[in-house]
């Protein structure tokens, strides 16, 4: 039996995940979808035979729809996730789970009242094979005790509509939730400048110390004009383990040997987005959430709101968290 | 509708394309499977609710069975693959297609006789994210024309039965069939030299020139003790484009910095091995054949024995091969 | 004519000079050389029928000396350096100039009175090919205006007499200086934390900001275990540029493909020290200091300073520089 | 006492080496230079305070030259290296030794006569640290025993005057040289082939056994558009070893991550011809030749002219050597 799977908002981030499913997914299919605009819905629903829910509650409510995923607006995300746990339903939510962190607590506490999981947040990156190798040299002790952690993300260039404080909400959420997740360790403070005072403050550079000492360098950069980059360099006390970007042809053309970098974050992505759904049609058919969990969803707030505050302020900021709920220990 | 498939031999590579079709193949599954060790035949059949066929050609005749899979020992594989023709049903056979070319030349024959393409040969390869780069590379114009190739094919270690003639006819022969595809060109002349004289000559060096005058130099060391690696570099006029191996993590530990090499040429071409099974089921339903044909399955035995006369003489082998049917070109 | 040159002190540093000196710096050759131990002086003097002074200041003072190098013992730079300006010869101080920047500025002032530069420290940094290769991209436009830096400076190991301050007048000050230098910037304010709460507190984490804006990290860890390890990333708005380790050769064996690291300071510049000799001879010839000042060696101590002030406190330092007097600029 | 050095040639090569000597290489300084262009004699002995001998005999006897680097036209070598061993005085020359083997030969003898080696050839890249540390990876047993070698030289473009013959003698001979050297070895067979059968025959690829068995694989394009690149592995049972290109800097720019390949063969090697400069100084004033001999210079000839002939048949060449004279054991 197959996961069927409705999804909410078919922009480029749905189309992706629908098409990842058809072609890549055999533990789930595609039985409905649902977007603001009607006319693109029908197209993307009809190469994979899915129907076309008249809103994003009925498709909820559909008795064709066993699980969720939800790629619409981000001020959408919260009511939505709620109305699948009141479903009973399985959601995997793109990020972030709610604009703001009370919000997102919000969801969390309807899980606490239901008694149980049924939310994951699409931080994808958990499912990239090169920070899942960093992680198992960490804890196989390849690196010994883990001392600090050093990332890197760029873009080519933002949307004239980026903010300063989306940087942080947008971009840099990405590697706050990564290193919560390679350390399993929780974010303690966060500082976040940029030498760039005035207009988009756009690089930004975070440090970043976990409550068990460890310290991380973030730089987000996302007008870097050469491509799309990550990088993450995770230091232990008898060695490092790095993130390589796939690149599985070089060239040495016109007085360069070196690899291409594109300015494609699905593309870079497109093996964590692929291990992620299936690995979460899987769980969503065992009934359980192995991946970032609505607790992520809040944490990611709650720290990004910190980074906010910090950029503002050029000082060190304190990540007030609420007490970790039993249910997501 | 998805295929239904049925698998012939279900040893290591039989049991890897099941667990690749239940796990990232939307568009097959496993109906069926056969293998001479009925024990294992249901082991693997059971987790996916796969029946379990009394022969090989009940399995090809079975009414649950749309396409076939052939992964039973090399001598098995010609006739299997005219029972398929016969039957008129798609079918993907591991390489070689037959132990001689003469057997595979009569694959051709029955496909010529059934007037269509069934067969697909298992040159996973042509599906590695790396070449089809590389191919692209070349085809697009961004190297210029190609003028030589350079491969070169090492396991870690070879099993003790290996002969130097099985060298050339097991592992060569993946090299033999990239050059020709990556090229789109027909290998004319070949020489295979050691430089071990006696017992197993291994490594080997293949000297080879294609009927555009395009040379190719291949090691194959299937004794080279440190890991499973294969390497390529495409010299154009303008530019050359190398494979790169897929390591997403590189380590900085006890003095050296590197990436990993591993001893498993499954896990090196895990990607392959999807995207090949992806393809040629979309390609099976589509009633197409857009891979490795049988054709390519003759030539390869072709070159091989080539290759094999050489490694016995020493000297330069003329290629000797039928003129290619239309239904191939 | 060549220079001739004296040297104090002829430990490791010492008596690497003298043989770089005499192998590879036809411009200068070794005169005289003085330690307080004196066995060693005759054992290091003899193969390069150098003389043997009785004293440093003898030494500074004999007439078989155009110029000097200080490698002795840190405290005894400063009035050593002073002897030198007294005495109207050009010096290459191995850093630090001075043990506080009180003691540094006595040399500078002592070179205002006497109108004229006469010591290069010893920041050989400065001469290695992978910076200059840096500085020349970015003056050259290849990666557009600088944004940020990313240093990182590991050993294998220290010696149980490190301290934390010293970590960062030790190691780190070498990172302070090349920021400068690459960004021909200023430092404004520093901050120096450390995942480690007690004890030897490294690794140490820096950030710095120039004058300009760019933001600077700075790893420094003298207990990564795997090796001595430099890097660098000076990230422009239009690209970034980076260090590469020297390294002429890679090796595949055991499962691994890399580099060497090697636990050797003095051989991963030893390029920088050639270079650095070969110039400041050139440049002593002439009567000019084209390299690092004594006023980069005041400014060394001062941002030093105020790093280990912020280790201390865990807050952002001003760095307290006073107005960089003509002859410096 | 420096050696004082005689160079006759002021080309591209010889001014090089004066520069390098005079910079670089204290053991030895340039005491007389000659040219046909007297012109250009006089502008290149100036700023190094040589003086400009009125002929390529009178430098050879002058009593202000204690030994010799030949870097004039090909056709003159031969002869000059005969004068110098007249004369008693070491002598560097630039490779060939001389354009046949007979004439090399007569060198040969010409020392045997002498009863001492006084002529060292000017194979620098024996002097390049990627390549030592190539071989000493093998003689150290880090890599097993070598089985085979892949060489790979490139240029960015040849001049108009190449000729297919002359990329065997002029540039090819550089990887027959090291091949020996790197394996301690001598050349059985030659073959030499390439892609394009008419004009220029550029690439071309050499298949090479050495007596020990071991076969080698060398491609030169001196064509390749790119740049200049120098390649090799060398392939042992337990492992390999590779050259790496020097880079000290990176760049990330415009969709690519990379390292520049510059055409500059002289900026490749320069650290091999200061090494190797360096080395012969010192072995000059010791009376003794450890770099490539006279012999090796014949030895060159005959590989080179083995693989011409290959070339026109396109069949397996033997490289009659005579027997090595003891002097050079």
């Amino acid at each position: 039996m197959s996961l069927r799977v409705g999804v909410i908002g078919v922009g480029a981030m749905g189309a992706d995940h629908i098409n990842t499913i058809s072609t890549a997914v055999p533990a789930a299919r595609v039985s409905e979808v649902y977007d603001f605009d009607v006319d693109r819905a029908y197209a993307v629903a009809q190469p994979v035979s899915a129907g076309v829910a008249g809103s994003a509650e009925a498709l909820i409510d559909s008795s064709a729809v066993d699980a969720v995923i939800i790629c619409s607006p981000d001020h959408t995300h919260a009511d939505l996730a709620k109305a699948c746990i009141a479903a009973g339903k399985p959601v995997l939510c793109e990020k972030p789970l709610a604009v703001t962190a009370e919000d997102s607590l919000s969801v969390v506490d309807a899980e606490l009242a239901a008694g149980r999981q049924l939310v994951q947040l699409g931080f994808m990156r958990r499912y990239d094979p090169g920070y899942r190798e960093m992680r198992d040299a960490l804890r196989n002790g390849d690196i010994g005790e883990a001392r600090m952690v050093h990332c890197v993300h760029r873009n080519a260039s933002s949307h004239t509509s980026s903010t300063s404080e989306g940087i942080v909400t947008g971009s840099m959420v990405h590697e706050l939730d990564i290193v919560r997740w390679l350390l399993d360790d929780e974010i303690a403070t966060i500082r976040v400048e940029s030498p760039v005072a005035e207009g988009l403050r756009d690089p930004q550079l975070a440090t970043i110390q976990m409550r068990s000492g460890v310290l991380v360098s973030v730089e987000v950069f996302v007008n870097a004009a050469y491509g799309y980059d990550v990088r993450c360099e995770l230091v232990g006390t008898s060695g490092t383990v790095s993130l390589v970007p796939p690149n599985p042809s070089s060239i040495r053309k016109a007085g360069i040997d070196g690899v291409r970098v594109r300015d494609d974050f699905i593309g870079r992505f497109s093996d964590a987005y692929r291990l992620e759904l299936s690995a979460w049609a899987e769980d969503a058919l065992n009934g359980v959430v192995h991946g970032p969990s609505a607790w992520d969803g809040y944490v990611a707030n709650v720290v990004a709101a910190s980074g906010v505050a910090s950029l503002a302020t050029g000082g060190r900021q304190n990540v007030p968290l609420d007490p970790r709920p039993n249910l997501y220990s």
